[in-house]
């Protein structure tokens, strides 16, 4: 089959892509591994910038997300035995919504769908062709049969372990990379939010996030061992370790309740550059990783996307390849500063065992910086909120 | 002899002590291994933040300050082939002055015999007695001759290699320290000043600075290996390594001139806790160390003795020691951000040998945000300054 743009990866990035495409009259198709029951029910991030939220609203994909997604002024950092409100709406005027990852790939699939577009799940077998050749093909599986799509562009939105990164030719290419010697433990819980705006906690046991999915179910995490098993931790071993680590003498609680869900995930700083190889390009997680901490990593997907969908749009309107020529260079700049942000918080937060006395001092001094000033709380709010 | 306080090291937090209880109407002795020339005459750092300046005005000792010292209401960041305003007094409405320390050292001397002052230079074997008991003492020897001091207090302002520190108690103690692994190279040069502020570079080469002590002559540095030798540094090889990190092809350049002091320092963050054991005390780089990156040493010195001045002060009119025994407390906040920020810019403008790709990407991001960021650059002014 012929397309105009191949789309490797049906997440935020490769579904938006794809609608932006088609608002501005350029045709893909999209091809996924799994299931769309799969990635409908996948949870993952869910804090979209007031940047990512006006994207999705203008491309007509916000409808759900305004009306069930919930808007947060602020959150709390707790540190020392107390807890600092950052008034995120107060100090730069934006806000965040938190609304699942799972609730915009719903939204983008129905999208895609009501508009006749080409989605394919559950295909397998991928791989690139002809990518240094203007005419750069994916081939797949489906059902058994083999199909091959002949495109003027791929774009691989199939995250880090994406097949479209390492068909890449390796010279040229540089990776920057940051493993963190921790993970962070997640765990669903039907209950009320124990908070109505998110708490990220440092504790000397480890850092802690207070989060909420719906009115009766919540999303807690703690840092663990990247390595431990779900399976040594009971829920009662759980509760002990959030109630550790979340809790002083005020009266605040963390509500318990059914834990229905638990799972481990690494935490990783990963870029690699460049974005783009002839024809063929990158977005979202699989040129890029950030960990949790900084609430990025959607919304880095989005904007990377949102630049292609420009370069594309250009190419087709006057053949010029100026814009696609320069992706890497615009995408890399709020890529680079969203790095450098979930960097700092994740080390500002984390407990780190290999940390000095010297460390764990200056960790502790640099957040009783950040609430004691003003412009230093302004500056994490900007980062936050994404306010450039 | 007997004196109400007894004071080891005649550096700016020893001598001011002395000048600051002296106008309270509390008697002194300071005593200094070195001779009065020599301390008069070793460069070391020259920046007072506003607040010191008012400590040194309100005390009397600030007239050739004021006179001489040049008022700076900004600073550049370069990096990247640019160079960045701070703009200090714009940002916090405050600036900082740069007067050499030993030009305070002198006004301090000067002021302390004028008033007929105990100050006793050129002391040898310097020890500590009765430090539990409620008459602490120092004995020392002058001309051949021991003496022997017996005081209400005894305040350590004898430096990072001093005695006082070593003679308290092992117990209870807790030291916390980072050693960075690079210097500083600086220079002296005959030559009028390559810039009216300081500039301060960051070079994949290492970082540099450009400082000045008078109209006639620089005060240059470059970050070097902290067991280098001046002996392997040429006038050529310095200048050479000068151009490559500071300069690009905008036109500025730096003024050459004869260079006649080479020295090369380490770089340390370290505190000491507790600053007090009974009726002993540190102040100044006795008890704490920041890296110069940062110009926060000698005025954490002077912060020290204002308090701890505060404390004696309201003891001998009171009786009472609350003041006193707070001081480690009170001290240490003022301290650990001051340590937090020298670590933060040292951390942010040095080359590390040792920094994986990311690690170095993510440093170029921070100092990015810091210029992009009005919020983030007023955050670092703040500090710089010493707003609060």
């Amino acid at each position: 089959m012929k397309t105009q743009v191949a789309i490797i990866g049906a997440g935020p990035a490769g579904l938006l892509l794809s609608h932006l495409l088609h608002l501005r009259g350029v045709e893909s198709v999209v091809i996924e591994t799994r299931s769309r029951a799969d990635i409908e029910a996948t949870i993952r991030a869910g804090v979209l910038e007031q940047g990512t939220m006006d994207i999705l609203s203008e491309a007509g994909v916000g409808e759900r997300m305004r009306a069930e997604g919930a808007l947060h002024h602020g959150f709390e950092l707790a540190f020392g035995g107390q807890r600092h409100r950052v008034d995120l709406h107060g100090l730069t005027g934006k806000s965040i919504t938190v609304y699942p990852q799972h609730e915009v790939i719903k939204d983008l699939v129905a999208a895609r769908l009501a508009a006749g577009g080409d989605l394919r799940f559950e295909v397998g077998a991928v791989s690139l062709k002809d990518i240094d050749t203007g005419k750069p093909g994916v081939s797949f599986t489906q059902g058994g049969e083999r199909y091959a799509i002949e495109a003027d562009f791929v774009v691989g939105c199939d995250g880090f372990h994406g097949v479209t990164r390492p068909s890449m030719p390796g010279e040229g290419r540089q990776d920057f990379q940051r493993v963190y010697p921790f993970g962070w433990f997640g765990i669903l819980v039907e209950s009320a939010p124990s908070s109505e705006e998110l708490i990220y906690a440092r504790h000397e046991r480890g850092f802690a996030l207070v989060s909420t999915r719906s009115p009766t179910v919540q999303r807690l995490y703690f840092q663990c061992d990247p390595a431990d098993h779900v399976d040594n931790w009971s829920d009662d071993r759980i509760w002990n370790e959030l109630h550790l680590r979340l809790e002083n003498n005020d009266g605040w609680k963390v509500n318990e309740g059914k834990i229905f869900q638990k799972g481990i995930i690494g935490m990783r700083s990963f870029v690699s550059t460049p974005m783009q190889h002839g024809r063929l390009f990158l977005a979202g997680d699989a040129a890029h990783i950030v960990p949790p901490t900084g609430a990025k990593g959607m919304n880095l997907a989005i904007s990377d996307v949102r630049i292609l969908s420009e370069g594309l749009d250009s190419f087709y309107r006057t053949g010029g390849e100026a814009l696609l020529n320069g992706y890497t260079e615009t995408a890399l700049k709020r890529v680079w500063r969203a790095e450098y942000f979930s960097w700092w918080m994740t080390s500002m937060l984390h407990t780190f065992q290999d940390a000095s006395a010297f460390e764990r001092q200056v960790q502790r001094a640099e957040l009783d910086n950040v609430v004691a000033s003003r412009a230093m709380m302004t500056a994490l709010a900007e980062n936050y909120v994404g306010a450039f």
